[in-house]
């Protein structure tokens, strides 16, 4: 997992010179919020389990790809301008996201970081220490928000 | 792997008793178009490895990143009645989704056995490896748009 989220870092917010499709503006804005929406079924799926019945097997697969998202390099799907709707994409990324990287890069180090230890700590199966990682991940998707995403 | 195949037949394409948020039709629609999405750029940036610059730890992350979707239970997500355009969210999928269970298992069983495999390929960073499993895990996506997705 550590592995990974060095990859991670590597691959996405901190920037990257690896192979990419070129991808039009508008269609980064579609892909980073079909990521996020992914994301988002997938954390419900987790809370849905530790706040209710509980199943070992599809909390695994959901933090999986929590883990998956966090590691896939969305950092590449920020291309500059993206910070306003472009064509039918609409975005609420705020400017602010391409004027402080310094602090992209530690809500997106932090995120990654959760999110990993979330798949990790999903695989142990226990559910209270899966709820607590749970809330630390959120806590992190949350910062983002509110540092650069309009409400 | 094999594991992660089994459970996410449990979770997924054979039905599902498992713990899941309650999701509108609309948002089935929005988020499977999601997944589909994410899983689509993931696979776009492997082809771009294996066809230019080769660079394994991002073909490693996009490769989990289609296993994790594979792997996600998308099955909860093909909801009755979502054959049809539901408000703002358009699907082009078939009726003959609903109709022929044993064909959707079919497929849905090929893409999860050779998605995970891609995940596995790609770890061992065998390029000619790695592009013959990404042609097959896209035969299988193919498979799926030939019977069940509309042009």
């Amino acid at each position: 997992m550590k592995k990974m989220f060095v990859i991670a870092l590597l691959a996405g917010f901190a920037g990257s010179v690896l192979a990419q499709q070129s991808l039009k503006p508008e269609d980064a804005i579609k892909t980073r919020k079909a990521a996020y929406s992914f994301m988002s079924w997938n954390m419900g799926k987790i809370k849905a389990n530790v706040d209710g019945t509980f199943n070992k097997e599809q909390v695994v697969a959901a933090a999986n790809a929590v883990a998956a998202v966090a590691n896939s390099g969305l950092g590449a799907l920020f291309v500059p301008g993206t910070d306003k709707d472009i064509g039918d994409q609409k975005t609420r990324l705020k400017p602010e996201f391409f004027q402080q990287p310094d602090k992209v890069k530690e809500v997106g180090t932090n995120f990654n970081r959760e999110a990993n230890e979330l798949a990790k700590v999903a695989a142990t199966g226990d559910v209270a220490a899966i709820k607590a990682q749970f809330g630390k991940t959120g806590a992190t998707c949350k910062a983002c928000h509110d540092n650069f995403r309009k409400d």
